[in-house]
């Protein structure tokens, strides 16, 4: 068993149930400091040196080439290909449909005041690398950044140990139009996009998720005139079930975040104690044959099966707990999403386990 | 002669003439540190205490009491009350069309998304206190958070010798239904909304704008878990001005802005060399006639008046210069507003002296 279950946790102790790990990054600005100094002082020869040191590779050039994207897509199965075009058309659709036009109001006889979004000149996309290719974090951060009309995108992500970007990530990155690629990752990409290099042009306001070192480089130069989105935690999910639940679709939307990394967290939540088993039974069954099994079983140990008396208490937790993503995967969805007052991204209905993996990737 | 004036700027050195004064925030978190883990340790003694140190009154209660604020409504007079009003229609009318109701777009069949913004339900506004007591705030920062339906309200402001806060400040809180007024300014302030005390609730995201210590601490409890809407920086004004304005209107624009505070920025930029006499003379003559003439002259002195070209290279200029307002009070705005790609708020057309102080105080 994985997950702690922790059954009709009295209000007092919700908050000590529902505390989410909370990082001091301070501790890690002696360290992040002197890295970002070196880059805004030394450019290229620094964020090479730092590649060399952290990545183990001696890069001669920073920008990816045509040859390499060209590689890259020869590299990419027709599957691929169509998920990210599917990917691709589904998040322009939606993103379209947020352009705010400002309504034109006369407050005064005369005065007529207004809105206007105005695009981010230029602006800096950080995409993780590690453990897994992730071209979704390419959709979801260029392809708003192309809606809004940003001039000038650059994408730095971390290099493998052949120096080169992983050709999703390429491909992708390629196909919505953005030519500024980097195989630069860490604290060094961040100060390389905030401070400008003589390869990489400077922006102003970076976007992405990153580790620990990206978040605190990011806080640091968020300092000192660049804008950053936000602090980015590790990834996180809150799943509601009941019995109208299928356990093995509420173990694959747990999983699927579980496994973005050990500091990940899950939790779920349900007013039917009798769902709980089969989710957990399901839970071991689907993590023994997950490639990523070890980080997903680092995360579960860390996460929680809460069970509330009804659907108000479950709900006053949840908004307590304020996930990042919510799934209610429930017959009666409405029920609880008209109660929600804290999450970031809400998925009302019942997943399959092949959509919430694609779902939890975004 | 107060500000400096630089004719026909190479583009070299545009990088150099805009630069405003960058302010190192990691300097103050030694002294504001200790100050936000006393609030955070100690609650409301703590706070008390640096009140009587910072502040230098005794103060038992934090709370705003009700006969404060009926005391404070009956010191305002009918004419400030009318502007307050005029204010707060005009404000409400322009953030009620903001609201954002979220297109459902079906992405694939089967699949319907949509955004829907729910407000925080805790929010604290800090409202500088010093100088001048800015009412303007209380509606600027108040009024979208009732718009939005922000739960409870929390006001810090810090306290005056008397030991109370200034009448305008309570009245026009009370008057958009604020009902949690704290006399608490600085460090302190931003320490009791972000972590709570015995008075103070604990609140999720920080408004507003504050000195050096106000805007180090709020960076600082937004990494522990609090947001906050931004760090601010010194006020500032870019002005564009051409021979169809009339000089005494751009001068007062320009001192709106520089009387804010001794590290407050304004710039001049016209393509017409024949303007900058005349309103450099009316800048003078207002000037002598200023209640907040020594700090509205130390701020024009580190100004600049910045003649161009033509109007392509003056928007360039202001645009890597990005101003927080951007006042063009020319004839044909257009021909300039069209090319804005930074700015914060956009002002087109004539101001009169008293519009513009309006203005600028918002």
């Amino acid at each position: 068993m994985y997950m702690e279950i922790i059954k009709y946790p009295a209000k007092a102790d919700w908050k000590n149930i529902l505390k989410r790990p909370l990082f001091d990054y301070s501790e890690m600005e002696a360290k992040v400091a002197p890295i970002l100094a070196d880059v805004k002082a030394n450019g290229d020869i620094a964020v090479k040196k730092y590649i060399k040191e952290f990545d183990k590779i001696d890069l001669q050039d920073l920008k990816v080439t045509a040859a390499e994207i060209a590689e890259a897509e020869l590299a990419i199965s027709p599957i691929l290909k169509k998920a990210i075009a599917t990917a691709k058309f589904n998040i322009e659709k939606f993103h379209k449909a947020q352009v705010v036009t400002g309504k034109p109001i006369d407050t005064t006889p005369g005065v007529t005041c207004w809105q206007k979004s105005i695009a981010i000149e230029k602006v800096g996309l950080y995409v993780p690398g590690g453990t897994a290719p992730l071209f979704s974090t390419v959709l979801m951060l260029g392809i708003p950044a192309k809606i809004a009309g940003c001039d000038e995108i650059v994408l730095c992500s971390p290099p493998g140990k052949d120096g080169k970007l992983h050709p999703a990530i390429l491909y992708t990155a390629n196909l919505i139009g953005i030519k500024s690629i980097y195989k630069i990752g860490g604290i060094q990409a961040i100060g390389a996009m905030a401070y400008g290099t003589e390869s990489v042009p400077q922006v102003y306001k970076l976007f992405g998720p990153g580790n620990q070192f990206v978040t605190a480089a990011k806080q640091m130069v968020s300092r000192q005139g660049v804008a950053i989105d936000m602090p980015a935690g590790p990834s996180e999910v809150a799943v509601i079930a009941d019995n109208t639940s299928q356990p093995d679709f509420i173990a694959s939307d747990l999983l699927a975040q579980a496994e973005h990394g050990k500091d990940s967290q899950v939790i779920l939540f349900t007013i039917d104690e009798g769902i709980i088993q089969p989710v957990m039974d399901e839970l071991q069954k689907q993590l023994d044959n997950l490639p990523r099994k070890e980080i997903a079983a680092v995360a579960l140990s860390s996460s929680k099966c809460i069970l509330a008396n009804n659907i108000d208490e479950l709900m006053a937790m949840s908004n307590e707990y304020a996930p990042e993503h919510l799934i209610i995967s429930v017959d009666n969805f409405n029920s609880y999403s008209e109660k929600i007052v804290n999450a970031g991204s809400v998925f009302l209905g019942h997943l399959s386990p092949e959509s919430a993996g694609d779902y939890a990737s975004g």
